[in-house]
């Protein structure tokens, strides 16, 4: 049984106790890289990742055989100004490809034997316009990390989240504008495909954003609140949920990295337990990565969100497990070691 | 049945007359890509891999369900030079892993699900010296190339070719710097692991072998047969062989690379079937990949050999294929274009 959020503090409380890698999980891992037949360091980033998800998941041997990936749909009000090349009828027709098993990120949950859930959120109800109010107010920012924090499986040993969301990289430039300093122009990208004056107004409507909401800029759950969207919001929440279930996390693209933006700047290290699956083409995604110190594990150009890059990732994570879990160890094999 | 080469010449003849890609499956497969349920250019590189694998397979849903991973095993004379951290007994202590399944290349192969054989060409019989005399005669040459001929199941959709030969990128570093310029020291690299003085003393080796055989540089495939080793020559033959069969191929690391630059070399164009399925961190490698106009799709560092980075690349184009063939299009799925 889930245990949900009855408060904004209630969250605010489960980050300033966050559980720790298990260092000697790590240790053990480490200890058996050293003894597989390749040469030491020859599988590069692989052998890191495998002691990473050995000290998330406790053991020396981890395993990624019940990856998650949760997609969160929502829509928003920031639409009504020109910000993107879609109609925002899209996001719930999207959210019936999903469920039909027509998008990319059904193929790749299946090419990866990951289960895949989608999560929409209140489609009929899009967020407050930011230009003019708060996105969201307290109840609903609570109720959409509470979709987040719910929907994690407490059993999956890798998780992604993703989303759809008509518009949502502009809330997603107005939240990194907020935290991580810089005007519109900075951050805005061209999305799904807006044209060169799509990108203006996007520009233009994160900075009228950023000044309704000046007074939010110091808090980040506020700034979420204030410029996010339920879809947003809900990845902040099952992010931190993994955390707390000592769940490693892969992180998707612009949008993803914005959610997780906020928990990083509300305690230092709460992202610990995510990797960036990739570098997505929007354009300021590599700067959200460097600001939350994340090398990606993938760069080919995607930007389709979806968690489709994270997804994509998860083989990766896979194939690294399958040689630090199944090779053999030199003494195993007879052979001289260098 | 395969066809063997009768002669050398046999070999030059095969590249002179290479298929292409299907321009009609690939002009479908565009026009599909333009109809699934994602902004245009959405899925990045994954689009590109698709619309290629199509054009080599000649259909417009390409598909990656028979991968083929076939490991060249080979020993070298230069080793007694001490170019390598490990002793050649290694080579047929690694061949006897491959074959228990307890190598890196067993579990990417199982993880991706590849079919994965090895080919050990003459291990008790290490090439020749190649600061002395040619690494291979004629008769031993030919021998390799059909043993990579051979090994090509023509009912693979995708081949990964990889290699182990304690020595071997040594012969790599002397056949790149015979078929690019430059001197010894800017080709080698620390391979499976060697210290500075080994460092140097692979540099020296290779500049003796490249003034030993000058008179070869010319002729990309004399060179291959003065400066390379069995298992080099039996990639060079295997990728050949899956040209003639419209096979695609990704390409391993830097050994592997300097198999497929002797075929470049030979013929402008004879790699058009082939993928970059990585840059390793063997020091030239990237250099190699720039000459060969390949962009890698995966960077992570590996140095492993045995086709472990072009094993993990199967993966992608793995995803690339499920998302291009299984996606929903906007009319089927009833999704407004933007």
């Amino acid at each position: 049984m889930t245990i949900a959020l009855q408060s904004l503090s209630d969250f605010r409380a489960a980050l300033q106790a966050l559980p720790v890698p298990d260092a000697a999980a790590m240790a053990a891992a480490r200890a058996r890289d050293a003894q597989l037949t390749k040469p030491p360091g020859a599988l590069g980033r692989l052998e890191d990742l495998a002691v990473w998800m050995a000290g998330w998941q406790g053991r020396e041997k981890p395993v990624a055989d019940r990856p998650q990936v949760v997609i969160f749909a929502g829509n928003h009000g920031v639409v009504a100004k020109g910000v993107s090349a879609f109609p925002a009828e899209v996001t719930v027709q999207m959210v019936a490809n999903f469920r039909a098993g027509g998008a990319a990120i059904n193929q790749l949950s299946r090419q990866f034997g990951a289960q895949m859930s989608v999560e929409e959120i209140d489609l009929d109800r899009p967020t407050r316009d930011f230009t003019q109010a708060p996105a969201m107010d307290e109840a609903e920012l609570l109720a959409a990390l509470n979709r987040g924090w719910e929907a994690v499986d407490p059993k999956a040993d890798l998780l992604v989240v993703g989303e759809m969301g008509i518009g949502n990289t502009t809330s997603a430039a107005a939240i990194c504008a907020a935290l991580l300093g810089g005007e519109g122009a900075q951050w805005v990208g061209r999305g799904t495909g807006v044209d060169d004056a799509g990108l203006t107004r996007k520009a233009a409507v994160v900075d009228d954003g950023l000044r309704c909401h000046a007074g939010a800029i110091g808090d980040p759950l506020r700034v979420l609140q204030c410029l996010g969207g339920r879809e947003i919001a809900a990845m902040t929440g099952a992010i931190a949920r993994a955390r707390l279930l000592r769940i490693p996390v892969i992180l998707d693209g612009f949008i993803c990295c914005s959610a997780a933006l906020v928990l990083e700047r509300m305690v230092a290290g709460a992202l610990d337990h995510c990797l960036a699956g990739h570098e997505s083409a929007e354009t300021a995604h590599p700067r959200v990565l460097a600001a939350l110190g994340k090398e990606p594990i993938l760069s080919l150009r995607l930007r389709l969100g979806e968690g489709s890059g994270a997804a994509l990732a998860i083989a990766i994570v896979q194939g690294a497990l399958a040689c630090h879990g199944g090779m053999a160890t030199f003494g195993e094999a007879g052979i001289a070691e260098g």
